[in-house]
Order: structure tokens, then C-alpha cells, then sequence
């Protein structure tokens, strides 16, 4: 159900952005642009093609590659040297060292205009005020008051040499990654005009659950499979869910929060079971 | 007229940059948004006050807001080390020499989406098509089809070690400086439902016109007064306007400019005045 869901969406997602850059493959910038949203397990994108079908919303390409773009930009950015320093993401090259900094500084920037673009753009649904709503969320989410703020939350961490309490190691990570997974997850029915409440706790469960099994997976986690480098957080001695936690506490904290996700989508009923098997692949993956 | 309306331009734009971060001072990121959006001319916040003043549009404040976030983004970022690698704008130091390079990638991330969120804003106009339109052609003019993909030539230009030919070098500078000035111009038009075709013209000389008085700055200009490096562009063998054309074709073609964009708004007579008075301004600038 799930894995022909994703693997469906991932077909669609990587058609869309063949299409958007077929026609540029002489500057460094667009092929660089290309090459940055290949890939990936489009988890993001899976929740806004789901979550639309979820409820009748119509097609949500757009938003899916509005969230997939935005996203690779941020991994574009954050692999740069002066944030993580990160030579491989998904198994190739980060952008950086493919071509230089800046291409990865321009092809991040080209990224999260493309994905307002995507947002506005007619395709993205018949009501343009539908379309200002899509794009002015994902400009919160994605900004210095959600992701940017993560990031930032995360730099501070870093400087400030003391490691981070469960409480505000959440916080971060609500910016850092559950921002844009509940933007995702609240475009279906943000295009449908339907209520966004239950995807929202789906969500917010699931980005949480998402991150505690990235701290996991840094531990456990098999580099090759992961496309990166493994264990770069616990040899930092950043503070993560498994160091504050323990890895037996994360794993239960992660699968608690499954169920949290399942159960907020309860009254859905069975339609539902492509987003529940997506909520429990994000603690069983291995990348 | 000009002078007392740029003024005022500074004044309101300053004054609502304030408000959005008075409540922001804990990170360096909010402190580093702030920062890059303090002075500066507001040239392009200008053009969208004005431009909507002459079109009866209401007022025009979050578009000039959005646009100076947009500059300011593109600038923090231009600045890095991997870019330009300046240390002084505006007289003041860099956003990664006051902060670092992490900060100053994150502000112009969060900068840039802020540009968005202010079109996209209830405040920006009443009916939300028009606030999705103005935020597709900001996302248009500063990608990668405009402002970035300037930013890319201009890189791809000083690696390939020719010097660029009048042709290609417009066509940098249109999308480096030009796409922003003219989605400033247009923006008051747009926001009163009105042709924006004089704007345009009148934009697309002043863009231009601008980029020429910037090359002759370069050669001519008192790093003191304009608050950074001059003579870098000729220390580096770049092709500039003044290299192409020498220092009085580069000046007669400004003024030639002028006045085609004086010209652009003939049909709109003396309430004009203040939009001809912002083109002369841009070749009699001393930085």
C-alpha cells in the first residue's frame, strides 16, 4: 500500500522536475538545480500527493514539488561548508563539491524561489486565493520562524558548547524538520478547503517520530545504505534523542509516537493506510 | 520631490522592518535579518511606493517591504567569502564578517522567505489574487530565470576567463539588478489592477541606466562614500560598461537612457515627476 504509494509518487515527483529543467542544462546553476532535487526518498512529496487523495483535493503535483524543492535547497545549504561540511548526500556528491560553493549558494537560493513558484504557479490549483494560502504557509513554515529557525536553533547549540535538554532539542527539531513535514502533510486538505487538524497531529507525530529515528539510525545506521556519513552527531557530542534518551527510550518514544499518528488519523478509516504505513517506514527505515 | 519622497520612502520601509523584528533579538539570525535590512538606499522600495501612489493603488507597503527583503537577501548572500567576498556594505561590515558564514547563509534564507511571506500577507492588498500574482512575479524575477540566474552568469563569466561583449553583459546586468527593479516598478500597477507596460519601459532604462552608473562608480567613485571596495570589478579584468564602451560612451549611454525612461512615462505628465527625478538620480549618484 505505502511502498506502491511512494514509489508512485517518487515517479511522479522525479517526472515533474525532469520536465522543469529538461529545457536548462547549460549553466551550472540549473544543472545543479537538476541534480539536487534527484532522488531522495520524497517522503514530503508523498504526503502532500497522499493527503490530497486523502481528501478528493484533486491533483498536488505542484505542491509536492513545491515541498521537494524547498527542501532540497535546505540539504543544498546545510551540506555547505560552513553549516555541516557534508561531502556525500544520498550516496553522490553534494553540490558543493560537485561544482563549488557558489553554485551549491545559488542553486539552494534558485530552489526555494522555485518553490513559491510551484506554489502560484495556475497548475498548482484552479483558486488563486487556494494558491496564496499553499504559498504564504510554506513561506512560515520554511522561514525564520520554522525551518531557517531550526537551523539556526541548531547552529547555537553548537556554539554554545552545553548540550540541549529534551525540551528544547524538540523545539529544534520542530523547525529543522517537522515544519516542512506538516506543510506537506496539511496541503491536501489546505487544496480540498477541508479541516487540516487531524494530518496536522499526524504530522507533528510523524516529523518527531522522523527525527528520534535519524538519531537512531546515526548510531546504528549503515553509511553505505544511508548515501552519508554515519555517526557524525554522536562523535560531535551534540545532544540527541539517543543521548538523552537512551537508544532503548528513543525507539519506545519513536514507536509511541507512531501510534499517535495512527490515531489521529483515525476517523478516516481504511483510506488512511498508505499515511499509517508511511508513519511506521519512517522508524523501521534504514536510510 | 524626489528627494522629500525617498525620504519618506526610507522612513516607512525602515520604520515596518522595525516593527517585524522589535520582538526578534535572541538569535543571530533575527539580529542578522535586521541588520541587513537597516540603510541603504531603498531605491526599489521607492519605486513601489511611488509606482503605487501614481496608480492609485492603496498603499503599497508590504510590496516595498518584500522587494528591500529580497535585495537585502541577494546581497548578504553576494557578499559571502565563495561570492564576492566582501567585508564592507553599506559602511558597515558584512553580515558573515560581523557574524559568520553560517549566519549569513541563513539570513538570506530567511530573508528570502520573507520577501514571499510579505506579498502573500492579508496586509499586502485585499483580494488574494492579486497577492498570489505579485508573489509569482517576485518568485519569477528573483530566481533563476532573473536575479539568480544573473548572479550564475556573472560567476560563469569570470571562470571562462573572456571577457563578456556588450550583449552579454546586458543580459547579466538585466537579470542581476534589472528583474528586481522592474518587479518594484510594476508592482503598483499590478496592485491597482492597471497596465503595467510604462512602468516596465520605464523600469528596464533604469535598471540598466543603474548597472552603467555602477561600473562608472567603480572607476570614478570614493570608496567612503559609497561604504565599500571600489575598483574592484576593474582590478579583476571584469568586462564593465566603462571597459566596453569607455568611461564617456558608458556616460552618454546613460543619459540616453534617462532618458527613454523619462519618456515611458510621458502619458502620466507631471504627477510623474518624482519616478523621472529617481532616473536622474541613479546616473548623478556619488554611491
Amino acid at each position: 500500500m505505502f511502498e506502491a504509494g511512494l514509489t508512485e509518487a517518487q515517479t511522479r515527483i522525479q517526472g515533474g522536475f525532469d520536465r522543469l529543467f529538461e529545457a536548462r542544462a547549460d549553466l551550472p546553476l540549473h544543472r545543479g538545480m537538476a541534480y539536487a532535487t534527484r532522488g531522495g526518498k520524497r517522503l514530503r512529496g508523498y504526503l502532500a500527493l497522499e493527503g490530497a487523495r486523502l481528501h478528493g483535493a484533486g491533483d498536488a503535483l505542484n505542491a509536492a514539488l513545491a515541498i521537494e524543492a524547498v527542501h532540497a535547497y535546505s540539504l543544498v545549504h546545510d551540506d555547505l561548508p560552513a553549516m555541516d561540511d557534508d561531502d556525500l548526500r544520498r550516496g553522490q556528491p553534494t553540490v558543493h563539491r560537485k561544482w563549488d560553493e557558489a553554485t551549491a549558494i545559488l542553486v539552494g537560493d534558485g530552489l526555494q524561489a522555485l518553490g513559491f513558484e510551484l506554489c502560484l504557479a495556475p497548475e498548482a490549483h484552479p483558486d488563486p486565493s487556494v494558491r496564496a494560502d499553499l504559498a504564504l504557509s510554506l513561506a512560515r513554515a520554511s522561514g525564520a520562524e520554522g525551518m531557517v529557525l531550526g537551523q539556526a536553533l541548531d547552529i547555537a547549540a553548537e556554539s554554545a558548547g552545553t548540550p540541549l535538554d529534551l525540551e528544547e532539542i524538540t523545539a529544534l527539531q520542530a523547525g529543522k524538520t517537522g515544519a516542512l513535514i506538516r506543510w506537506a502533510a496539511e496541503a491536501g486538505p489546505r487544496l480540498a478547503g477541508a479541516d487540516s487538524a487531524p494530518m496536522r497531529a499526524y504530522a507533528d507525530a510523524l516529523g518527531l517520530a522522523f527525527q528520534i529515528a535519524d538519531d537512531i539510525l546515526d548510531i546504528e545506521g549503515d553509511a553505505a545504505a544511508m548515501g552519508k556519513a554515519a555517526g557524525k552527531d554522536a562523535d560531535r557530542g551534540k545532544a540527541t534523542f539517543v543521548s538523552l534518551l537512551g537508544l532503548g527510550g528513543a525507539k519506545a518514544r519513536a514507536a509511541e509516537l507512531v501510534d499517535s499518528a495512527e490515531t489521529a488519523l483515525s476517523d478516516y478509516g481504511k483510506e488512511a493506510r498508505g499515511l499509517i504505513e508511511a508513519a511506521r517506514f519512517v522508524i523501521a527505515r534504514k536510510a
